[in-house]
């Protein structure tokens, strides 16, 4: 099954892409945009088929290797198909 | 509002990121993984707070800045808060 796993950074913590993305957005004319935050998605396509055992094994790539929790935290969704 | 955005690398075009990670995620033990892709994540606060329009907003600013529209498609999420 599909998991879908959001990376971002922990409030509080510095964003300077999220900060380079909000300041490009208004010399493009856009105005209201108060704040923005970059992370990252990975899409996980993984063998397990069973929902808990997929969400644990995803949580395992996390804290192994893909969000690095000291300054990022990860949310994991299960997706359809 | 908040309005999240999820830019993908459409598919058929390569992914070297996510087949690193994929790669990466072997080397550490972790098996069953059949495909990992990777994308953006990007978190817009609007002082637009009217949903359609937010939207709307959002959708011109992928257009314009955020994706790379050639190669990457985009899936825009109202956040609640």
């Amino acid at each position: 099954m599909k998991m879908r796993v959001i990376v971002t950074l922990k409030p509080g913590v510095l964003d300077p892409q999220g900060e380079a993305v909000r300041h490009a957005l208004g010399s493009l004319g856009f105005e209201g945009v108060n704040k923005v935050r970059q992370g990252k998605m990975i899409e996980l396509d993984l063998a397990e088929t069973d929902p808990v055992r997929a969400e644990e094994q995803a949580r395992a790539m996390c804290e192994k290797l893909l969000a690095n929790t000291v300054i990022e935290s990860y949310a994991l969704e299960p997706l359809e198909g």
